[in-house]
């Protein structure tokens, strides 16, 4: 099927480390930032929404708010009584979260940044990986994203893991990725 | 943990038979009369996006459009290249059609509309009423929601199937089931 | 791809009413015999494993164990820690239980034998038939076995439900069935 | 729930690359040794069925049915229709392959042993490391199993991925590994 265009936006995912890997203030606000610019430049942010406690996914969440985004939380088992209050849409993926949710998550984005990031953020990087979705990390926030950056994940050299050194650069980096994609995984442009 | 009142919207799913079903136009036309007033009475529209044919629920994603709603479209397996081009935001599964997509389309909402339907809406229907979310099928339009206007799926008696004569008393119908609905399934009331 | 010729064994899915349900000793009595014919004709049972309640399922393992059978337990969520310790092997889906984990159960099959049954039942005899896979019910045995005796669930006409009179008689039905299946869905014959 | 004692066989993981990763004789040797001695030791050898092509998981199937061992192959997608045919029993996961089946396969074990690896190997020991599963990788055999070797995944320290020199120690450490994992997610021992 050829596929047209359309004015849908894109979908960009941020995430990272949850709270009981105690980040630091300075990538709370990092994340929040990331959110921000997900949304003032016109794209949905995609989140990972939690039942119990508080990500750099869900500070994205925050900052997307702030200004005036569309925020779609993506959660695990049933149910859409979510812990954070601030998401426009709810998905109940019917999967376990620690990789079943976070199927969901990667591979229903146009492109995702990744801010410090435990196990959680290297599974989802790993199926964006294998599905060509464009992945950029933020420089210096440790975790899997800096373990990642301007790497590829096997011989196969499916797509690198892209560098950015603030958060708007990184969203317009995610932006600029997202568009050059083959039209398989996103009909816009 | 206690759920706060919020200003979510609500999630509405529409759903009936899809296009190999050979369905009326008449029917065609009252599944966009649903997603019109989906959206009208200011819920989101939740319709199961394919990547090949049309369906009653994506007639109802064009009704919703037209009354300026927000569409969400869930779709199987990998990619966000759906063949309906009026959705705002496509939600990848990774899982597979007849089963698996239905239920996260199932259960992300928060109350479902049925207009005809073969063994996917019966499908969904099942998974809905299983985990109490309130079934609402349009009177005289045929199909699995003639089927079982009016009864409960098990002797567990969980949730009525309830009957609407019109497609906007059904969504006035879903919107009330929805905002009665226990706190576990949805924290808006 | 050319599908060979194979040794495997048929995989027999024997399901029907959890005990919340009440179901008779009559009903657990000719679940175990289901199970155990299963084993006897040389299948290898498929049933619903479950984490805290019995079921016409888990009688079915019960009777293929005593035939020395081979049993999968199918799971939901995380965990092989499950009710019953009769399972040779177990399978967690990572799916929930209501539609997800009932997926697997009803597509890891060659044929499904119903007795009585809820909606979970309902559920797989959905999944089943869309999938092309045949269905077995036992005449008499109440819930949507009766119900769905002898209907196709939808004017496609994939699979028409079958009907047999004993347990045994369900067991050699259910493999002829498969049997003939074409080649897509079972490589062998 | 009280878990109980039983008699359940332990069940084996092996996995690592697929055949596009090209890997030499030598590995395709070990990853069957590895499999052969899952079922010399008396556990299940659970891998990763393809409908198209062999992986080193396969190779691992072949070694366990020189041991006369169990085999269960673990599929994406619909369908009992795989490329490898000794198989004992299949598993049609109805997830999608890179990310979707590895969850399940993963998480349906109660140790892993890798060989080599690239993404979709890392996918499955980043899942089990969150649900807290030994894992084993073979010294010297390249990919991702050479690059964990001896690490925890995060700053959660779950599980170290451990070190083996030889496939028949990677199978006894797998094993004494899994005898000694917490109740909840294995009642053996």
């Amino acid at each position: 099927m050829k596929a047209q265009k359309t004015k849908r936006k894109l979908q960009i995912r941020v995430m990272g480390s949850a709270a009981d890997l105690k980040y630091t203030k300075i990538l709370e606000r990092q994340a929040e930032e990331l959110g921000y610019w997900v949304a003032k430049k016109g794209a949905i942010l995609i989140f990972g929404a939690e039942k119990d406690y508080d990500s750099l996914s869900t500070a994205a969440c925050r900052g997307a708010k702030k200004a005036n985004g569309l925020t779609v939380g993506i959660t695990y088992d049933k149910g859409l009584n979510i812990y954070k209050k601030n998401a426009d849409v709810i998905i109940a993926t019917c999967l376990v979260r620690g990789g079943g949710r976070e199927l969901t998550l990667g591979l229903s984005c146009d492109a995702l940044i990744c801010i410090s990031g435990g196990s959680g953020t290297l599974n989802e990087i790993v199926v964006a990986y294998q599905a060509n979705i464009p992945v950029v990390v933020l420089e210096g926030s440790g975790g899997w994203s800096d373990k990642l950056a301007g790497v590829y994940l096997d011989a196969r050299k499916r797509v690198k893991i892209e560098v950015a050194k603030t958060p708007k650069e990184a969203v317009e980096m995610a932006i600029r990725l997202a568009e050059k994609k083959p039209q398989i995984f996103c009909y816009r442009n």
